[in-house]
């Protein structure tokens, strides 16, 4: 049997320094515990934009259809501002997420013990904290038509849609029900019901789907609550389902909040493919960082995490995925850190590489 | 010449008691001050349709229009969960924003110093924040056509359409950066200009308006980056100016943010009127409360404080808003506290109208 396949696009600002030590991870699996990994490398954003005049080839789209999981670093910088639209770095990720048919992305806000005190939240808030945002990713205002800037009488008007199905609300909707069962059994569904016809769609869908869940305690909340309630007391939630739009603002604030951002994985799931993996791509909840590109001061843990997930969920080597968690929790304790999470006593400050090191080395 | 004109609307929830308590203010600048209103009152939201079977009659949306002030309590509620979208209590108060035209929607997430032990973040991150979120609130995905949920083949199809005009962006820019300018001179404009074609008009028209106010220090931040940032160091911004929906997420996670959501008010502002002053309604920033409402326990507070904003923004009467403000402060440097701010040793419980008392004899 050949190797399980691997695509991995560093992307752009801090993206290739976190990957270059994925791959040392990559390599030990492939060394020490006989897991070799077929692995192909590509561009994607503005990197590919740079070679190529765009931010996903044909051929990268390819690829990321036939391997077994994508790994990707992070996309975009003010380099690309100027852009036109159509070719924005973030137009990359886009297509991949869209044409990969990539509906749930699982986004982790969990709090590193050992960093709690990075959170801005008080410590009692925060310390413990595990939640899991499921968010839509395939559909929603990203992707719906008619948008655009169009003219309209003397003046310009800008256009976005919001479009879901009922199959599209339903399959992501199962996929939260179903990690909400195999975690805490709770799940709280958000949208804007009471202003939005979508919201109101997707709430009769969640509810609907949540009869074939009958020991998963559902609540559905509006997402300006939701907002509030992440910051008032996030303990009270164990699995959150929410649209696209509303997802990236509200996991991205719960990932601040945990205080663990340069920590936190994700991974964004689609159907069974022949092999009967899902199809699959992996990256950290960071962005690309420009300011700090390229100066070693990035944390690479975001991304390795990134990659046991991969392990959980694409190769189905969850001990393999808990051995890697396990090493960067080790790492943490002994009180390395890299630049973003210094300022405790007694820590030892480290760069990107001597972080990667280091997990390796705890391997 | 005759008296200003106020059109009262309490509400569902706890909005009837805690106008009670701004009703006794009012009769206090009336009896006192030699300021008084021509008071009216009606209904809005699920009272409007129990009494009427429509969130808010023609009859009171007229009174609206012709008042010099509209005050409002807060809408909705469980017991109108499952009414048909379209008489909704929240549809009363969307029809009176669109009606009358409000555009700009001020949300002040200011921390009173008393009560930052109350907020979930660091006493250093919130203590003495102090900033205002401008949200546009006439247009976007709340009201822009198509919407609704269709057939499409054999499922439904939930449809909302976020729509801005260039008109609709510069109009509610101008005001953000009229704020700036009375205040510390530093604007953030929030959209998702990455992903959302309505997001790159929003950042040009935004930056082009920019120009008439070269004093004022513009940035741009996407809303998801946003989210973040409210949440690690709010202080870093002064005024925000944001489309309805991200200002309806963002400025309810800062409110909650400062510890002091049961205190928070907000105006939403329309065109100048004939004589002068700009269509508005004040209301405040917390919902109604349906879990306590009817037992004493609700903050009056950010009520009282949203008719403090009818005074100086309707009214003309900067001194008066200022002196009633001072009054508030008094009362909690007291030690008085409802319900939701008890916690601290030396804190005095009072109920609803006890506080509302207690500002009355402070002023
Ligand atoms: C980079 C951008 C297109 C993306 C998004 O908006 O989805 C990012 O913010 C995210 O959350 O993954
Ligand atoms: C009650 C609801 C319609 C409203 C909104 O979504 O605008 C509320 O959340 C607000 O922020 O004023």
């Amino acid at each position: 049997m050949s190797n399980p396949s691997l695509l991995i696009l560093p992307g752009d600002g801090i993206g290739p320094e976190v990957m270059t030590e994925v791959r040392k991870v990559i390599d030990w699996y492939g060394t020490k515990r006989d897991m070799a990994f077929d692995v192909s490398e590509d561009l994607v954003g503005g990197s590919a934009y740079d070679a190529h005049g765009t931010p996903l080839t044909d051929a990268t789209m390819a690829k990321a259809q036939e391997v077994d999981a994508v790994l990707l670093g992070a996309v975009g910088g003010p380099k690309y501002d100027a852009l036109d639209f159509s070719v924005k770095p973030e137009r990359g990720l886009l297509r991949l997420r869209k044409e990969m048919d990539l509906f749930a992305n699982l986004r982790p806000a969990q709090c590193f013990d050992a960093l709690a005190d990075f959170s801005s939240l008080k410590r009692d808030v925060v310390a413990g904290l595990d939640i899991v945002i499921v968010r839509e990713l395939t559909s929603g205002i990203y992707f719906g038509e008619p948008r655009g800037i169009i003219e309209d009488g003397n003046e310009r008007v800008g256009i976005n849609t919001q479009r879901y199905t009922e199959s599209e609300i339903d399959r992501v909707a199962r996929n939260a029900f179903e990690l909400a069962m195999r975690r805490n059994r709770k799940l709280c569904s958000m949208e804007k019901a009471n202003v939005m016809e979508s919201g109101v769609l997707w709430r009769e869908v969640v509810t609907e789907v949540g009869k074939d869940y009958p020991e998963v305690e559902l609540s559905h909340m509006y997402a300006d609550a939701g907002a509030m309630q992440l910051c008032r007391w996030p303990k009270q939630f164990d699995v959150i389902v929410t649209d696209n739009l509303f997802g990236d603002l509200l996991s991205d604030a719960a990932a601040m909040l945990t205080g663990s951002l340069g920590m936190l994985p994700s991974a964004s799931l689609g159907a069974p493919m022949a092999n009967g993996r899902p199809k699959a791509l992996y990256e950290p909840v960071h962005g690309s960082a420009p300011d700090i590109a390229g100066q070693g001061k990035a944390n690479p843990i975001a991304c390795i995490l990134s990659f046991a997930m991969a392990l959980r969920y694409s190769f189905d080597a969850g001990d393999e995925a808990t051995r890697l968690e396990q090493a960067v929790e080790k790492v943490l304790a002994d009180g390395l850190r890299t630049a973003d999470l210094l300022g405790e006593e007694g820590a030892q400050p480290v760069s990107t590489a001597e972080m990667g090191d280091a997990i390796v080395a705890a391997l």
